[in-house]
């Protein structure tokens, strides 16, 4: 059985803080450090979205990526860019707007949409800066 | 046991469609789109080969580079690069070009060659464009 | 008098091949070496697209990129991604199609409008490969 | 007379908006588009700073690099990193946050500050996403 | 569980060789190549530090960076940064500065640190060229 | 006169330092810093090579770029690349190995030999890490 891992890479830009109301602002310094800034800061994300499944024999597809992009920008792409994460995205709703919480969020908005079309989601890699990123695979530890 | 993973990048420039001529062209344009242009278009791919296993004690190596370089180029580099891959290459002869089909006839254009170098190839990535690649496990599924 | 330098990327993917059919198979293989494969071979392009001049003062934009990226996708990239260059693309017949030829070409497709959006088309960079590329600036010769 | 141009680069994370208050929504729209978001938005920033000179005899440098960062860190990059560039940069108070507008607010708080380290600023390039970037030569024009 | 994958980037510049004084030039030369040059040569390293765990309910972190950033700038970069790898660097005394034993020696290095503040080193990759890299999964083989 | 900039990239690996003997130790700590390390360190170069002409009416190119890399091979990445710059290479003997030297000592290696190719070279760029790079135009200062 070849099983074929297909990724997808999308972007989107948008402003965010780290910052709780219920702490004081030493506290928020203290573990939020300059994310914490009153005004918002903001990234330019690359999203990666991965799907895995034994590609088609009249296609060789295992995913129509047309299809895949299609989720992909409906789901997320219009809901978070060129937005505040925290104000303007409803799946964000209540979260902190880190980096690991965005990747479960956006795995969430997703993956029935994907089986639907006869892949399965395996895994969001989202890079906030070229010097940090996460990774969820739906909760699994492959390593 | 400190098993190490090693990767190796190369390189190829190639054209290629995706078109099936049992189809007709509005269901060629409906499934594959503008990959389907007759007179064919091409990508820069970069491929990535890892192999793991535990580093030589004299050495430090896991696999000389030198030889999974030479595996690389002589196997796959040489027979597709600035070629077309529809027709110019034999290990793809009689499939569809998709990036999934590709990433499986690298795997097994050089499994057994490394083997015979004393490694285990354990992954092929296979990237087409900034926007989408391919990984192959030899049809493991890690995750 | 502040003038700004603000430019554009797009990127596409085409096929082509460097060979003269007034030249025997072994003078184009001495002169364009595996550029020259019958079968075609193809790249993923980027092209920069650098305008100048002054910010409005009501936008802070020397163009509005928008508009910007409007010329650029209906004037080059509709014509020539997923295509042959030497065959498919309009402009770029009966030259050779190297990164230079293509170069020009793209410059004389839009130095026009672009004026007409008031902006002025100052050079055109255009990377084949991560290896090599060309700059245009209409003929000028910065250094 | 052999000057050296030598460029360093620095990053930073902000948030802006393109937005006039003048204006209607409608018209903010139609002009800035989703970068109008009431909300804000952000960017992974990236800078590059070059300074031209003659190489030092003794110490082959045009500019000590240590100096030319610590001038970037401590008057832009410790001003503008997680901030809002609308509403918590002094040097871009009042004026459209564009990215050419950005380009010549950071030009104008280094300029003298290289040219007391005995170097002359002649350009800043300013990324703001992978697909646009503007550059400012102080109002030359070389191209 | 939603278990997450987080990973920071760190940077090194370095100089090292291969080469076996217990073997003769030649077949030095013949096993490790040009990497052998009696005077050395060098990289610009780039780290990646990847750590998992369940993100924090109050903050949304894993791991905060900050601690993860010191962590890894503390115990490895400082020791490695600008130096020799075979003369300069104790973690590696005696050890083949190959890229696998270098990754295997720097997972050593922080391993117990990072998890006193609460997070699991998962992997280590290690970047020595544009060409390759090495991961250590501290011996576990996902695939 | 449609005259054409042509690049070409190639990368090295070497070793280096930056170090006076007729200096003390903490004066050289004061110029150089960590560069000064006295059992060296290194890096990955990139290096750009720009030649501009007239795209040759037969082939489309300005200069063979087969040509311009057996020059850019032989005469400067063979005698850098693996190497200590500077104990090794004979045309940085008696220089400091600052970048800005090396760009000038690559361009004086390599002038002559272009204009035999019936190219002229314009400007080396090089660049040292992610964060620091240096471009030579011959002297001229286009800005």
């Amino acid at each position: 059985m070849k099983t074929i891992f297909i990724t997808r890479r999308e972007t989107f830009n948008a402003a965010h803080r780290l910052r709780r109301e219920d702490w004081s602002d030493s506290k928020n310094d203290e573990i939020f450090g300059k994310c914490s800034n009153k005004n918002w800061h903001g990234h330019n994300f690359e999203l990666f979205v991965t799907v895995k499944g034994l590609p088609n024999p009249d296609t060789g597809f295992v995913i129509n990526l047309k299809d895949l992009g299609s989720i992909i920008k409906e789901n997320v792409i219009e809901k978070i860019d060129h937005k505040n994460i925290n104000l303007d995205v409803p799946f964000m709703s209540g979260m902190m707007s880190s980096t690991e919480n965005l990747a479960i969020g956006i795995w969430e908005e997703m993956e029935s949409l994907i089986e639907n079309k006869g892949g399965e989601l395996v895994k969001i890699k989202l890079i906030e800066t070229e010097n940090n990123y996460v990774e969820y695979f739906g909760g699994k530890e492959p390593f």
